[in-house]
C-alpha cells in the first residue's frame, strides 16, 4: 500500500514539475530579451534543477480547496523565483560565500558579483510582476490575488525570510538561544514555505475554515522543512545535494542538530510533521497531495 | 509671476514630503521589531534626507486624474522604498562601490555588506507589502491596485531599472553608442520615475486617455531626469549632492555630457521637457504641480 501511494505521489510531483517548468519557460523573459547577460542569469539560476517545492505545494494547497491549478500557476512562479533569488543573494561571498548550488556552480561564480546581485533582485521583481499581470490568473477575483500578494510579499520580507537570514548571518559563531534558533529556521525558511500554501489557498478560493487549516499547515511544514535540511547537512552528500555539505558547522551557523543533537532533532521534525497533518484534519480527499507531500519532506535525502 | 509660481511649488513639495515621510514612518517597521539591525538599516537609508520626487510624482499623478493624494499615498511610499533599495544595492563594493549617499556614509559602510544586501532586498519585498496590504488604499478598487503593482513591478525588473542598471554596469570602460546610452538612462533611472506616475495615474482613477497622457509626461521626464544628474555630476558639488562627483568620469560610465558634451545635453533636457509638458496639454489645472515639477526638474542644483 505504501509503495503505491508514494508512486502516486512520485508521478504527481513529475506532473506538477513539468507544469511549473514549462510555465516558467513561458512567463520569464527569454535568453534573447534585451539585456540578454541578465536573462541568462536569471534562467541559470532559475532552471538548475530546482525540486519545485514550494510552487508544488502552492498549486497542491488551491487543489486542497477546491480550486484548480492552473489557476494558480503564475503564483506558484512567482514563489519558485523569489526562492531563486534568496539562494542566489545567500550564495554571495559577503553571505554565505558558496561556490556550488544543486550541482553547479553558484550565479556569482558564473556572472560575477554585480549581475549576481541584480539578478537577484530581477528576480524578486519578476515574482510580484507574475502575481499581478493583467493577463494571468483572470479566473481569480482582484480581490484574492491582492491578499496573496500580501501574504508572500510580508513573508520574503524583514519580518519573514530576510529577517530569518539576517539572523542568521548576525548570529554566526555567536552562542545560540533556543529562542533565535526557532525564530531563524522558521522565518529562514519556514515563512515562504508558509507563505506558498496559505497563497495559494486564498487563490484556490479558501473558507476562512479552510484557510486557518492550510496556515497552520504551512507553518508546522516549513519548520520541519529546515530542520530537516540541516539534518541533511549532517549526513548528506554533496553528490545528491549538489551543494557543500557540513558548511552549517564550519561557518558555526545556528542548526537544530548542532544545539539538540541528531536524534532529538528528527524527533522534532516527526513531531511537526504530525502536527501539521493534524491541521488537515478538517480537509476531504482534496488534500491527500498536501498529506503526501508532508511525508515525503520528511523522509526526503535531497 | 515666476516667483509666485516657484514659491507655491515650493509649499508644495514640502507638504507632499511631510505627509510621505510621516506615513513611511507609521508604515515601515520600527527599529524596535525583530530582528532590529535590519529594521534600523531600513529606516537609516530611509530616512536620510531622500528628495521624496518620486513619491511626490505619484501623489500629483493621481491628483492630476482627480484622485485624492491620501488613497495613492501607500503606492507613493513604495516607490520611495524601490528608489531606496536600488541605490542600496548601486552602492555595494561588487556594484559603483560609492561610501557616501545623501552626506552619509552608505549603508554598506555602517551595517556591512552582507546586511546591506539583505537591506535593500527587504525594502524591495516591503514595497509590495505597502502596496497590496488589506488595510490600506481601500478607496481604490483592487483592480486598479493590481494593474498598479504590475506597473511598478515590471518598471523595477530586468525589463526596466534592474536591466538599465545591469547595462551600466557592463558598459563601463566601454565604448558607447547612442542607443546603448539611451537605453540604460530611460531604464536606470526613467523607467521607475515613469511607472511612479503611470501608477499614480491608475489608482487615482485615470480614463484611457488620461493615462496615455501621463504615461508620456513620465517617460520624458523620466529621462531628462538622469540626464540633469549626470550634468550635476560634471558641475556639482560634494556639498551639494551628498555624494562624490565626477565618478561617472572616472568609472568610464555611459553619460549624456560624455557623448554629446555638456551643452547639448542641457539642450536634450529642455526638449524632453518641453515634450512631457506638451503630453500634459489635455488635462486641466489639476495637472499643474506636475507641469511645475518638471520644470524644477530641469533647474535642480542636488
Amino acid at each position: 500500500m505504501q509503495k503505491r501511494i508514494d508512486l502516486n505521489l512520485q508521478k504527481y510531483i513529475q506532473r506538477r514539475r513539468q507544469m511549473i517548468d514549462r510555465a516558467l519557460e513561458r512567463w520569464v523573459p527569454g535568453e534573447h530579451e534585451f539585456p540578454p547577460q541578465i536573462h541568462q542569469a536569471m534562467r541559470y539560476s532559475l532552471f538548475a534543477g530546482g525540486k519545485r517545492i514550494r510552487p508544488i505545494l502552492t498549486l497542491a494547497a488551491a487543489e486542497a480547496v477546491g480550486g484548480r491549478a492552473v489557476d494558480a500557476l503564475p503564483l506558484a512562479c512567482s514563489l519558485e523565483l523569489i526562492h531563486t533569488y534568496s539562494l542566489i543573494h545567500d550564495d554571495l561571498p559577503a553571505m554565505d560565500n558558496d561556490d556550488l548550488r544543486r550541482g553547479k556552480p553558484t550565479s556569482h561564480k558564473i556572472f560575477g558579483e554585480a549581475l549576481a546581485i541584480l539578478t537577484g533582485d530581477a528576480l524578486l521583481s519578476e515574482a510580484f510582476y507574475l502575481m499581478s499581470r493583467p493577463d494571468l490568473m483572470k479566473k481569480v477575483s482582484s480581490h484574492r490575488r491582492l491578499r496573496a500578494i500580501s501574504q508572500v510579499a510580508r513573508a520574503a520580507g524583514s519580518l519573514g525570510m530576510v529577517g530569518g537570514q539576517a539572523m542568521d548571518i548576525l548570529s554566526q559563531g555567536k552562542g545560540m538561544e533556543k529562542h533565535l534558533l526557532e525564530y531563524i529556521h522558521s522565518h529562514k525558511t519556514g515563512a515562504l514555505i508558509a507563505a506558498a500554501v496559505s497563497a495559494g489557498a486564498i487563490v484556490g478560493g479558501a473558507s476562512a475554515r479552510e484557510y486557518r487549516a492550510l496556515n497552520g499547515y504551512g507553518e508546522k511544514l516549513g519548520l520541519a522543512f529546515q530542520i530537516i535540511d540541516d539534518l541533511l547537512d549532517v549526513h548528506g552528500e554533496v553528490r545528491k545535494l549538489g551543494k557543500a555539505v557540513r558548511k552549517d558547522q564550519i561557518q558555526k551557523k545556528a542548526t537544530y542538530p548542532a544545539f539538540f543533537g541528531v536524534s532529538d532533532s528528527r524527533r522534532q521534525a516527526d513531531c511537526l510533521v504530525q502536527e501539521a497533518l493534524a491541521y488537515l484534519k478538517p480537509l476531504n480527499w482534496r488534500a491527500n497531495p498536501l498529506r503526501e507531500i508532508a511525508q515525503f519532506i520528511l523522509t526526503r535525502s535531497n
